[in-house]
């Protein structure tokens, strides 16, 4: 172990950071099975590429930055079996074939195998791309709490904490900082239906890492602003298109109208590989409709009539006047547009 | 019976108008059991005033108006089997202290009693209140769709219908009256949490009455404006200051400011028992907090780990200014204000 990283280690605690949800344990990948949350902290081991695929297929492991570290680990378990490396990368792509973030990491593995890279080459990317991701994290968490007065409390929407992660978080390391530095007093979780990241995810995240955390209805979140409690909507994104405009969990495009209307201050937080510049706006983001008995029922407990009708887009687009400020590895920008983007993430930019 | 009931009656079906939730069946009241919806139509019988304030208290009967109702028969059951009155008065008065409509109705069969009314005169003040609450239903439902277009989509929130009034309902009565007119194409309830009652009391009436409803997330309310399928929201009140200001359930206020923003028409439908002049805005209206626990699960499965803190507030106020439009039985306002309000609901107004 390296000093840099026991010091990140031991400075944790003060930071609020205390959960790796992704663990190498030098023979097998250790998972906290994020099904089973808040009500049982159980770990599951893979031991080969298959154990991964399915651990990311069935929801075990969850959360785009997450997802593409486990698979990086999944194709260095391949290696260590012996196993056929192209089988390996095909299945652990399948997995989960929209998240960026796995097709991004398998790339990386991709080409140190190609280039003749042995298992322990292949353990080091792994850890790197585990690593960089932690330390973008930290870094848009200390720029975005920078941003922050003091006594300001702030609401957050779905999870995008360690769980989602390799630890820290995007909006959540920004709020995991802001708390640290003591800026931050209270944090307001919705609780995000259908799916409860933020009752289930969020808020267990939170209380075990001692932070001032209150659940609210996504409902209550504009009458939560009027009342002069939060300062900040702190939030991460899915895809930002080349203007600005945000996809993120169904519910933040209100939020963003209702903290406009109340002078709240909007900040998405997301790791520059979330822009795609190949996107122009947000009208051309394609908003997935998922399966409308995840809104007629809670948890398994039917609760609406039988033959009813639901309407269940799963993201919506938060378009970029409405954003304050966007905080990647690379920087804040304040007053994210296309010009903006462009200077920071196209071509030549870094 | 007399004709024009008749005509009514058999109109209903047009009018998507099947429920009545409150049957006085000459010997006993007939109430559907809320608690059960929607998965088993269980009624309860009561034959005495003890057995209907333990349906009010117990919510088997839940909204404003048809507690009223149903409190005003439990006086012609207590006369019927010579009970005291005044004993009778003050258990029904305090099934559920905070409901105007409840005191109101009281007051009207207390005055009757203490003019000598026999138990028939007390039948025809019971019956009196219960289709004075219908005609205004109607009224109001006629009134607010007049000024639905054809074509349209609209929102709803929370439940507003024949289950918390004599039957027809406020905001649900004009979304029923457009549908009869054709002018509503399809209806969208939002599931309104903590409580549900979107999702388990609105989807269940407007299914069992044939029209046309989609569930959606609380949080979705704003996305489906931006995709152009609703041209109003209309949603009911549970306090109305004299300058406007409206008090309804929880996600109203955050409903508006969408509906604002996307220049979507926002109508409140009350009886006019709902205004309350003494209340000079929304500001002095006390929000009602109730217990954290009702967010922290759902339907007894609890969602959140144990220790966590949530905020419950179950009601918001929409300011008057983004009301396009208040519907009450003696008219249509539109951009409710102070003035407007007093012209109407004011002393000599009426």
């Amino acid at each position: 172990m390296q000093p840099s990283r026991a010091a990140n280690i031991a400075t944790g605690a003060t930071q609020h950071d205390s959960l790796r949800a992704v663990q190498w344990l030098g023979d097998r990948l250790h998972l906290l099975d994020q099904r089973k949350l808040p009500f049982e902290e159980a770990w599951i081991d893979c031991r080969d590429a298959d154990d991964v695929a399915r651990a990311i297929r069935d929801l075990v492991v969850r959360g785009a930055p997450a997802i593409g570290i486990a698979a990086a680990w999944g194709m260095v378990l391949a290696a260590r079996h012996g196993d056929d490396a192209a089988r390996a990368l095909a299945t652990l792509r399948a997995a989960r074939p929209t998240a960026v973030n796995l097709v991004a990491a398998l790339d990386r593995m991709q080409a140190r195998i190609e280039a003749g890279a042995d298992p322990a080459a292949l353990v080091r990317e792994a850890q790197a791309i585990q690593d960089q991701d932690l330390a973008a994290n930290r870094a848009m968490g200390a720029m975005g709490a920078a941003l922050i007065r003091p006594g300001s409390g702030v609401l957050t929407h779905c999870n995008t904490g360690s769980l989602a992660t390799s630890g820290f978080g995007t909006a959540l390391g920004v709020i995991r900082a802001g708390c640290a530095s003591g800026n931050i007093v209270r944090v307001y979780a919705g609780e995000t239906r259908p799916w409860l990241q933020g009752a289930r995810l969020t808020m267990w995240e939170l209380q075990r890492d001692g932070i001032a955390a209150t659940l609210i209805a996504d409902s209550a979140a504009a009458h939560l602003m009027k009342s002069g409690r939060v300062q900040w909507v702190i939030v991460g994104a899915d895809r930002i298109a080349a203007n600005g405009d945000t996809a993120n969990k169904i519910g933040t495009y209100q939020i963003a109208i209702a903290a406009r209307h109340h002078g709240v201050k909007f900040m998405v937080v997301a790791p520059a590989a979330t822009v795609d510049l190949a996107t122009p706006t947000g009208d051309t983001i394609d908003i997935e409709l998922r399966d409308p008995e995840e809104l007629l029922g809670i948890g398994g407990h039917r609760t609406v009539v039988a033959g009813a009708q639901a309407w269940n887009p799963v993201f919506d687009v938060t378009p970029h006047d409405l954003i304050d400020v966007l905080v990647t590895e690379r920087g804040v920008i304040t007053q994210p547009d296309e010009a903006a983007l462009r200077a920071v993430f196209g071509p030549g930019a870094h």
